[in-house]
């Protein structure tokens, strides 16, 4: 058992160890957590990431909600616990179908259990890898000239140079990217780039972007999962690499970025560990649509929608964003990154790339 | 340029002749392909696999709409010609978007630069990979004791034991995977087992199922992509490996299997390539939803009709697949393969899959 796990099991026992405080006491059971709702989320200046505000709830067992969820808690608790000693793991989906012989502390759908390890994770300030828990899918992948050391599941330590050491795709990040299990020697990577769609992540490393420019590239695959985003975080604070953003133009696209930069509300808890907020934004932007000619799309009813809701959006409150989200909304287009294949599969390597990274003083 | 694709080259040339022979003749250019509708599709009982008829349409320039296709067609063949020679490739989105600076031959859309990707294997024979054309996911992941030995992005042969040289989440399929980039080394493996959901992938790898059973697993990552069947295909024929496929026990898991198995209709053309005619289905079978209790769900409107659909379709009309389709309709009921963690995480290990693999006569 690692320091980690072993900082996580210490965490739930205390949650176990209130519980019956509170009885030899007599008192009622009760559990206090900070408030997970919008209304208690805070966009904190500072350090420029989303966070929960100081807005607390309490669970008490006086009613049978309350106590329902306790139970759970007590369960679940117990699971992980039981995880942890025999090195076991659970994708999230496993734990609510556990809970099937959890009599009255069975999950009556996955946003329950989800819900309750979110508040695991707010209660003890782990994270749920910390607690064994996985999501179905990773799938982030990473290209350039770094090496990560990951343990095999024999248990010994396997150096890859995300180059020479695997086929044209890439990488393949596995779900838990702490230091424990993951270690990373940045090589010669200078800026690190999270690229949206496959497509650019392919284009990119075919033309062999990576290597030019010692850039390490890390394919988002639509909205990122915690691991990426975790993984793109340690590169910036723990190598201090610049990291960039490149994505559809789309408001989306935006909110993938946003996610990257300043945090999602459903992981308000965690965004110090998963916010980059110095990573910039590449494109494609609007001012790109119209510099480039880049064939393009309407904007769809939902677009408009949402690209009016980012106005209001504390995440997008300067000027760069209010520029860009009222010229988008003016065109009445978006386009997406791949439409800058209009003048040839080089043209976003040899002509965008270079002018866009070089105005923002990356290259 | 290896002999797959100066195969390819040749072909492309070819049609290119032929329109040429027709002018010389002062005939108007014409072209025969079969017809790719789901009138024209059959099922073929001696290979199992779903193929194209003996219908044909004919393209004649004599029509604006044959014209147009027949003049995309040929900026197509020039654009992939110029893309085997200079060792490039291109996602299908980014010839879509290529076709802006093709005139009339534009593209509407990418429907229609997909179907005529189709349509150039379908002429040739060649498969669109060989044409350097590349879908945006591959998404693939495989974890068991064979060695793959592909082209790293500098040219070197890299050899990876999908074990000890991966980390836990295994190895990373790529686009291509025919033997002039791809090799094949099966060492140990004595069987196959193709798995729906990244959860279930995940849990056999913790459990040590494929060390303890000498099995390969392949991450199907929903309906699979081409690379994965043809991977699965090739690890069947060449190295004589049983495949059984493991999926969800719903309508939609069981076309996934028949599309491993028999092949679909929108890649009839080369089911040849593609389909594995001897992989049998593991389960989840409505039988096991019984036999084991699962926790299930009811079947939706849309489930009942594709289980009925199903009835009809030649790839499920066999006694095995009706009978499990008709129990199905009856108790009206669906599960997830992770339900089996209603037992705990270790069953699906221990007892479900070593009792239905010694039924079906694998393990």
């Amino acid at each position: 058992m690692n320091d980690r796990q072993k900082t996580a099991l210490d965490s739930l026992t205390h949650i176990a160890e209130e519980v019956y405080a509170d009885l030899d006491r007599g008192d009622i059971p009760t559990m206090k957590l900070p408030l997970r709702s919008k209304r208690n989320i805070e966009f904190d200046p500072m350090t420029q990431v989303w966070k929960y505000g100081s807005m607390k709830t309490v669970r008490s067992a006086k009613t049978t909600q309350g106590a329902t969820t306790m139970l759970r808690t007590a369960y679940t608790t117990d699971f992980i616990n039981d995880m942890i000693r025999e090195n076991k793991s659970s994708t999230l989906r496993e734990m609510y179908y556990i809970s099937e012989g959890w009599n009255r502390a069975k999950f009556h759908s996955q946003d329950e259990s989800n819900l309750l390890a979110e508040d695991l994770e707010t209660i003890t300030g782990c994270m749920r890898e910390d607690f064994k828990l996985r999501p179905e899918e990773s799938g982030a992948q990473v290209f350039g000239d770094l090496n990560f050391t990951t343990l095999t599941k024999k248990g010994k330590w396997k150096t890859t140079n995300c180059i020479d050491d695997v086929p044209e795709n890439g990488f393949n990040v596995p779900y838990k990217v702490e230091d424990d299990t993951f270690k990373i020697d940045p090589g010669n990577t200078t800026f690190v780039m999270a690229i949206e769609t496959g497509g650019m992540y392919a284009r990119l490393i075919e033309n062999g972007f990576p290597e030019k420019c010692n850039c390490a590239l890390v394919h988002l695959s639509g909205q990122p999962a915690r691991s990426t985003r975790r993984l793109i975080k340690r590169l910036n604070e723990e190598f201090k690499l610049p990291v960039v953003v490149f994505t559809d133009g789309d408001p989306w696209s935006f909110r993938i970025f946003a996610s990257v930069a300043y945090g999602a509300i459903k992981t308000a808890h965690i965004s110090d560990y998963l916010a980059t907020p110095t990573a910039q934004f590449v494109g494609i932007t609007a001012s790109d649509i119209l510099n480039y000619d880049l064939p393009t799309d309407k904007l769809s009813d939902k677009d408009i929608g949402a690209l009016k809701a980012e106005l209001t959006d504390p995440r997008f409150s300067d000027e760069f964003w209010d520029t860009e989200i009222r010229a988008m909304l003016d065109m009445n287009k978006k386009a997406e990154q791949q439409a800058l294949a209009k003048y040839g599969l080089d043209y976003v390597t040899d002509t965008y790339l270079p002018e866009k990274l070089s105005q923002m003083g990356i290259m």
